[in-house]
């Protein structure tokens, strides 16, 4: 038996069914989670929210919780699919009558996350920091290549690189200073 | 909050603890477990499960869940991972002191379920059908390539491909046959 629940400090960052209007605001919240994370020592320093992409609405946050729930797939992308999906009771975010998601999420994603962006049914993604910000924290990213991208960009979705790029980069050095724990290295 | 569980059929397939010996019997676990999610009706047509690798003894298994569960992570071999961390009370399956582990999959993995093999902490993966057996029933496998492959060799990962392949493709046809649901086309 599989269960996660979110730390508990997360409804003071991140309000379900608010609207974040820009990608800015979209991308500070992943930010606000992935640092929030750090500080209260609930994981990796890495944030995802997803968005329904017409108004802006808020349907879930995701922040690492690979330590904490004892699994390597708790990435914050993947925290953030799977409780978006469970929320709306489908397993995809592109179900008939749907209106289109996005994902931010505050580091370019891994190869477990970049396939799984794909099965989420988000349209558009915006990154943050990029692969080499969290390479040099020894973070692994695993075998994504400019291929990779263009896969998911062939199948239809967006993808928009090196959105508030220093901020989200600030939060991997303050886990390095930290001295937080390389789950993956 | 996320919460999963077995299916109920899965003690009569599968005994936590038995050992399993060679890699056809490990293969054959995979594959009946597949099958049986077919049948029943609980998933999609992949299997998994997971082994200690010197004496063969079985930490886990894992059926596609998807549909089942609402969320598009839960391929045979995520739910694998997740089930023998849990047990294992720890987020990699290559913790010190632990022996050594390894992965059977009735499928090539997908993009994601391959770049979650890494993070797993396995030390070798047996596949049984091939990513064209996959893909023939319009399931997308995601970007992967052999470069993915190299990835994960390079960093001490064996890779055993067309274990009892046909037995494996079988299973794939008999879910088409039943006209089963292709969640990620």
């Amino acid at each position: 038996m599989i269960h996660l629940e979110y730390p508990a400090w997360v409804d003071q960052v991140a309000t379900i069914g608010a609207v974040y209007a820009t990608d800015a605001d979209k991308m500070r919240l992943a930010i606000a989670v992935a640092r929030r994370n750090v500080d209260e020592g609930t994981g990796g320093p890495f944030g995802a929210a997803i968005f329904e992409s017409a108004t802006g609405r808020l349907v879930s946050v995701g922040m690492n919780s690979v330590v904490r729930g004892n699994n390597c797939t708790l990435h914050g992308e993947m925290v953030a699919f799977m409780m978006a999906q469970q929320r709306l009771g489908s397993f995809t975010l592109a179900a008939p009558g749907m209106p289109a998601h996005e994902l931010a999420t505050s580091c370019e994603p891994c190869a477990m996350c970049l396939g799984a962006v794909l099965w989420s049914g988000v349209k558009r993604m915006l990154c943050g920091a990029a692969r080499d910000d969290a390479s040099r924290l020894n973070f692994d990213e695993g075998p994504v290549f400019p291929e990779s991208y263009a896969y998911l960009e062939a199948r239809g979705i967006a993808i928009v690189h090196n959105v508030l790029r220093d901020e989200a980069r600030e939060v991997l050095e303050r886990y390095r200073a930290n001295k937080g724990a390389i789950y993956n290295a």
